[in-house]
């Protein structure tokens, strides 16, 4: 067990900290939290000087504005492109203690000092994901008003399973789930919905519900009491699917993948073959997941045609536009989800597209009452139903959770100061990024394109092909090290800091770059750099 | 589709809002959100003049500042006891427009001035469940260091799945977790965890790790493959071992209820019997769970009996440690869970006892490798095992979900404040405040307790009787009576604002209150206020 001592934490040394620009000045004594600190005080503030303590008003909200000008700081510099991406370090590096930055936990308490250089550290040795030059994930960007909110929800710091103790965030929640419903088509009477912890479990939930609306006696008797059921989906969709198969209790060989076309999408025809020959072995097909913006290529299956096959067959649609619906937004792309209205189930993950703090995921269900029916066990110390309001705004029982965190706010409040036509904009000007990048790369010799033609989301994939492997036609051994090139890009990338980019390989296809942007604070110039950076780091390959 | 105008939302009233407070001045104009929002220039700034608009560093760190200070306000007011708990509104009321509120969302964006307003009603019509007199939930008060802690992780706003990301936050919780589970008392050899986003999806970890560990073919085969098994659970246990039972796919039936004693403990000798009597129909025990501080009650399973039943039958041993977790750092309280070392898993919510931000619960399992093993799908698009650094730091493969939260930062920087000395003193003083409670009333004729005994946890059950119900014995029609006592006390407590606890019925006794405390603000002064708030509202009853 590491223990720093008071000493050792007082005097390690820190780049970024300057105890000069702290107003902390002890003023108070006080044990609300018990601790005896005799042997500490000298070194300043504790947090038994905080709030509760007696007359520790002053000192809360000093030390609170201290962390904010940490904090202001640090949002300032994400924005500024003369500061790195990421200042890399092995685990290791960081586990032994970075200039004097320890991880390890003590049985003694640190001073606010020592506090406040520890928010420093963290944020220096992190990665600043809001940067107008980091690609690597479907969750970029640092929207001010979206932190604002965030911010607000910590401080409220409630819960979402009741009315009672959460009346504005219930009631946001309920109207912003309306809205997207929707959008997505439905009438207004229809649906329901939750907010959920990422889009995995939203699209866990889009199983279950289908499964307790085809078979509603799993809740009761569980799958031993059910035909042996099947669930489709694409090759090209995301993991969820095949992990929500397997804690459902389907397993993951009855989560049967459909091929994809060149671009990604599901191919009908592969649907229904293979619909036909599980019914053939006698399984019941219950399920197809139709992907609006597959993870790597960013492909929309053809809705329609599932939907299509789906009431031919009597199956659950589920749509997993957890990165795509942010399309739904835009005049210009929605009709890439066209037939979404059709779903029995949408997965719509704000924090991806549109730019929402992480995390903000919703799960949409046509027929209302399905979640409520499925999830509720109606716990008499939350649910009673003799309360004083009107309790079917109590929406916990719905969920698989007990405590659900305030996802909502963040979300409402963007969506208050963008209107719909901002969100609009917002993605139409990432998808036109999109575009500048693939015409910037589609016809030069050092880039190959991983499949043609002008990209649907923001998802560009491509080879950057070194001096060394340029003219040379396609063979194992070329492949090979194609394969080796991107991450060793990457690595160099994540070395010098100045941008990150994911990579990874898809099929039989060799690693690949796949560019993502869903960052409002991305310009041509970022994408400019990233290619010049790609061309910079790959040259000597 | 309700559609606040520009005009209706700046001529809202609202009496939390003072527009001179404000320092915002328009002086850029940008248009990197893209709105065109000529028509309400006039209004103020808007969303487009904040980063990442050109110059608009300023502007945003003037925005976030008055946001800031809304929160500060906020923050001092929580601790304030001349101050209300909540002002109560019905959803109707708050749904039409509370002096100006809309909650509806717009087309068009409101002006800053108008999201700060926002931001005041939305903490108004909230409930301040940091305040010293909120006792109504297992998760109270708010811990300066923890806001702090979640302001800077909504600022960082990265994920969880991958070190590439998050290679700070990453370590922090692989540290954090080795430090929990030494506490639980494993060897330091052994073990693994992942903060889950609540005690309930941490129960339902712990029961997929059990099928895994026995029947690893569940992966694949789902539960079509394996016998009828069968999971026990107690009465009194949290309804999440249910809901995960349905989810799984076990169905609630196969959770098999044990009964409990008087103080809602588990009796060893029901749950040995009912496991026979399972094996003989033919089912195959697999899990119990005992539960470690019952919601209701505050009850701890005698883990070591149970852990000799579970020895005896091979059965995967759970402890539902969510809410008692917290006193295994109280070397005066830790007896109480003597034997959860010898547990398969733990699930242990700091954002209870501990007075962590929600959301922050941990699933420990004492066997390295079943997480991953049960969980893993190895995406390659995140999981890339040709990446720089050593990826057994990419943790997210052994989640249920793809993104997580960060939920780590808060708790880890919590502990270097406190220390675990500061979480101990913290727990004791709470556990005292039951023990002034339970002493204040046992014997008055006012009050009747649930149960006998001193209360083990924070719990302290008791039903409130009124003038007309005293001195009158026992009888169907007290009993009703008794029953809507505490409803009707907590629904004038809300209208009044002054305080808030929870009420419940249990098995066949009648709504008694159940009051908890976990936040280190409350004094016995508050517990005093409760107890004359009740009978001030309840006399006349």
């Amino acid at each position: 067990m590491a223990s720093s001592t008071p000493s050792s934490s007082a005097t390690s040394s820190n780049a970024g900290a300057d105890p000069n620009t702290t107003n902390l000045r002890p003023t108070t004594y006080d044990t609300w939290c018990g601790v005896a600190h005799g042997c500490t005080r000298k070194l300043g503030l504790k947090i038994c000087d905080l709030l509760p303590a007696k007359n520790g008003e002053e000192q809360t909200v000093q030390f609170l504005l201290e962390v904010v000008d940490i904090l202001l700081n640090y949002v300032r510099k994400t924005f500024d492109r003369s500061t790195k991406v990421l200042d890399f370090h092995h685990p290791h590096q960081l586990l032994e203690g970075m200039e004097g930055f320890n991880l390890e936990l003590s049985d003694h308490p640190e001073s606010l000092e020592q506090i406040l250089v520890d928010c420093r550290d963290t944020l220096k040795y992190g990665v600043r994901t809001g940067h107008p030059r980091f690609f690597n994930q479907l969750s970029t960007g640092l929207d001010i008003i979206g932190l604002a909110g965030e911010w607000l929800t910590s401080t409220a710091n409630t819960n979402m399973f009741t009315y009672e103790i959460a009346p504005v965030f219930v009631l946001m929640e309920q109207i912003t789930l309306k809205k997207m419903r929707e959008i997505v088509g439905w009438s207004s009477k229809d649906g329901d919905g939750i907010f959920s912890p990422g889009g995995a479990i939203s699209n866990m939930y889009s199983i279950m519900a289908a499964r307790y609306k085809f078979f509603p006696e799993v809740k009761t008797k569980g799958m031993a009491a059910v035909p042996k059921l099947v669930l489709f989906t694409s090759e090209h969709s995301h993991y969820s699917i095949k992990k929500a198969g397997s804690a459902l209790g389907f397993g993951t060989d009855n989560v049967i993948l459909i091929k994809c076309n060149e671009r990604g999408k599901i191919i009908p025809a592969d649907l229904e073959a293979k619909i036909l020959d599980a019914k053939q072995k006698g399984f019941v097909p219950l399920y197809v997941n139709a992907t609006a913006g597959t993870t790597v290529y960013g492909a929309f299956d053809p809705i329609q045609e599932i939907a299509d096959i789906c009431e031919k067959y009597n199956l659950w649609l589920h749509v997993d536009a957890a990165w795509g619906g942010g399309l739904l937004m835009s005049r210009k792309h929605r009709h890439k989800l066209s037939g979404i209205e059709r779903a029995n189930s949408v997965t719509w993950n704000p924090h991806k597209m549109m730019g929402v703090l992480l995390q903000c995921s919703a799960i949409l269900v046509k027929e209302k009452g399905i979640l409520q029916g499925c999830n509720q066990m109606c716990a008499g110390y939350l649910f009673q139903p003799d309360k004083q309001y009107d309790v079917s705004y109590d929406t916990g029982d719905k969920a698989i959770q007990c405590g659900r965190h305030v996802d909502i706010f963040k979300f409402w409040l963007m969506w208050k100061a963008k209107g719909t036509v901002g969100f609009e904009n917002q993605i139409n000007k990432c998808l036109e990024l999109a575009e500048y990048l693939y015409a910037k790369i589609k016809n030069r010799e050092e880039f190959e394109m991983v499949f043609d033609g002008e990209p649907e989301h923001t998802n560009v994939c491509f080879w950057y092909i070194p001096q060394s492997l340029r003219g040379i036609p396609d063979s194992p051994e070329r492949r090979e090290k194609l394969h080796r090139v991107a991450p060793k890009i990457k690595a160099l990338m994540m070395e010098s800091g100045t941008t990150m980019v994911g990579y990874q390989p898809q099929g039989d296809k060799a690693n690949f770059f796949r560019m993502v942007i869903s960052n409002p604070a991305a310009t041509q110039s970022d994408i400019d750099f990233l290619i010049e950076e790609i061309e910079r780091l790959g040259q000597d390959l």
